[in-house]
């Protein structure tokens, strides 16, 4: 190792985009007719439509000098955004630019939020498993130490016992909890019990709550921020907004804690093409969003098919995708351990072309189009011990 | 202050990205006829041809999937950045796409390198003022100690006593020394003596050589690569190559450096449309920089306008700016201090619509377009005292 670098980091294993890709090696086995269907990764199956792609690269292409450094300060973006957060929520009046930070994608803003709390042993993260693995890499990587709950194997609910122990040690005292509401992969939303723990901590311990997944749970924190300055809400246009390639996320806090974040961000952190998209995205927001509710419904449908066999259980979803592990038989009929079976299951399912996430000791299925939902099924009955 | 945030941020001031730059509130003073020309950022005052952002907009509309993630890889990009770079230098061919990290901007990769190497009491970093300020600024937000020392006030060589004396102390041992080559904003290369202090540091220190001006200088220390494991080099697409707009930055580095800095950057840091724009700027490489020369003489045109002047005394520059003091009679004549004589010109300049930079007790004034500079010297001369 380079003496330079720190020595935690030989240990620090990367995020990898897209575990389950199929790589020019092991494409071979894939009929090139085949058509690849992508639901490893929670994206929207649509692409913008035409006309907004039409004005997009018009934009890009009369309206931006690429020569210029992008606008620094978000201004326009901001307050696009601050109206479409007020009307997501009741009571929401309170919501101006000034409570609004915007990232290279969310991820740039929970690296923010720890620079600005936890860095060089200011304090620990809580994170409870599994959940979307980025918190903890992120701290590991500035060095910050991440303490782990689990969950209830049966409905995903925080071990909050647990929970509450890991609060009340002073080892490395927790400044920082992350949750993802509704939670990836498990899907499940906060309960009364969580939130009400949740609103239990301590004014000098941090509450990130994730809502990724908000435009397909229609589950949100929101109204209570104005009442929390130690809470912020995260989300995104990378889901249901269709700007995963563009990178936008944003932040809604107390404007306290928005100003610290706007100090520790890159100072031009989001390319003029970004910051372009997403004012289109959110001026065209009722278009866009049009394919919110036939993703649902094929969320459900989905849910019914799977549910409705017995070699699987598959647990309610409030996103755009769903968590699924097999039953014990499953493994018993291909003689292999539980978790041979699910890399059995993944592997194959990808060698017919479906993609998607084995994580948390389960299967991660993100609702498709409805034809890449069809084959999903298909291949999965089609694939599992009769 | 929020009680979860780290207390050191109180006191950090945050990047202005244009602290030149005429506010809403301010303008009222320009005509709106007036020209505002740019010269603060050291941007190419050129932007792309018409053809050339008629085949982003394209790729955009035609080419991009906006919904799905970009590429977290850039495989493709770094293959044609290190066939660019490998063009730059003598004796080049170990450089390969494993040499090469890309960042959103070379702000990212100043933010990896850091984390990299000094965050959690790791180390600490050295800068010789003036010079870019978001090295100190980067590692202030990530809690890291930064040693300054100074340069001499007629070459800006740096004070290389200062800097041994710095590497010897071991109360905040040095990991990281910053240089830009040309500096910002006194526009000097490194000098032999300062090259031979760099290559004389011991292999646990990192020294990082930001060549972001190298198509305007030609100077880049890129063959001393392949044996020097701890230095790393910082170019960027934002300065000759005309796409600030488009935040790409890139480090030229040992395999194992690259790894680390791989492992710690935000795992889509890249905007698909980002990673498209440096794609075509690349296969165009040849009709973006021919400007370069069209510069580089307009550079030594106003060099030589400004030096004859007996109120100023204006720098010698290898890159796309000039650094300019005034003389003391200014001061004198003005009847006010060195600092509030710099103010003045700086705002009057302002007023009539020329945007430049105050910075290092003195101004830096970016090579614009062959008649912002006319403009500029003309404003220039007007305004300082016969």
């Amino acid at each position: 190792m380079l003496p330079f670098l720190r020595p935690d980091l030989a240990q620090l294993v990367a995020y990898t985009p897209h575990p389950g890709s199929i790589e020019s090696s092991d494409s071979s086995g894939i009929n090139a007719a085949t058509p690849i269907d992508r639901l490893d990764t929670n994206e929207n199956p649509f692409d913008l439509p035409d006309d907004l792609k039409q004005k997009l690269a018009w934009t890009y292409q009369q309206a931006i000098e690429s020569n210029r450094y992008p606008d620094g300060e978000h201004g326009a973006l901001k307050q696009a955004i601050a109206e479409y957060v007020a009307e997501t929520g009741e009571d929401t009046r309170f919501v101006t630019p000034n409570h609004i930070s915007i990232g290279n994608g969310s991820d740039e803003l929970i690296r923010s939020l720890l620079i600005a709390t936890c860095v060089g042993g200011a304090g620990a993260v809580l994170v409870a498993h599994p959940t979307f693995s980025m918190y903890g890499i992120l701290a590991q990587t500035l060095g910050i130490p991440v303490m782990t709950v689990g969950r209830s194997p049966t409905t995903f609910e925080i071990d909050l016992s647990a929970a509450k122990t890991a609060l009340s040690q002073t080892e490395a005292p927790i400044r920082v909890v992350f949750m993802v509401h509704p939670n990836s992969p498990t899907g499940n939303p906060l309960t009364a019990a969580e939130l009400s723990w949740l609103r239990s901590l301590p004014d000098h311990v941090l509450v990130v709550i994730d809502e990724a997944y908000f435009e397909f749970s229609q589950h949100t924190v929101l109204s209570e921020l104005q009442f929390r300055s130690n809470w912020v809400i995260l989300r995104t246009f990378s889901k249901a907004f269709r700007l995963a390639a563009h990178r936008i996320g944003y932040a809604i806090a107390h404007g306290e804690l928005i100003t610290a974040l706007e100090k520790v961000r890159l100072p031009y952190n989001l390319p003029a093409t970004t910051q372009a998209a997403a004012q289109w995205a959110l001026t065209h927001r009722q278009t866009l969003l049009k394919v919110v509710p036939l993703l649902q419904s094929e969320r459900e449908a989905l849910f019914q098919t799977l549910a409705a066999h017995p070699r699987l259980q598959v647990f309610p979803s409030d996103a755009n995708f769903l968590f699924v592990q097999l039953a014990a038989t499953v493994a018993d009929a291909w003689n292999c351990a539980p978790d041979a079976a699910l890399d059995r299951l993944f592997l194959q399912l990808k060698a017919q072309g479906t993609l998607i996430r084995k994580t948390g000791n389960g299967l991660r299925i993100t609702v498709g189009r409805p034809e890449e939902n069809q084959r999903t099924i298909d291949r999965l009955l089609q694939l599992l011990p009769s």
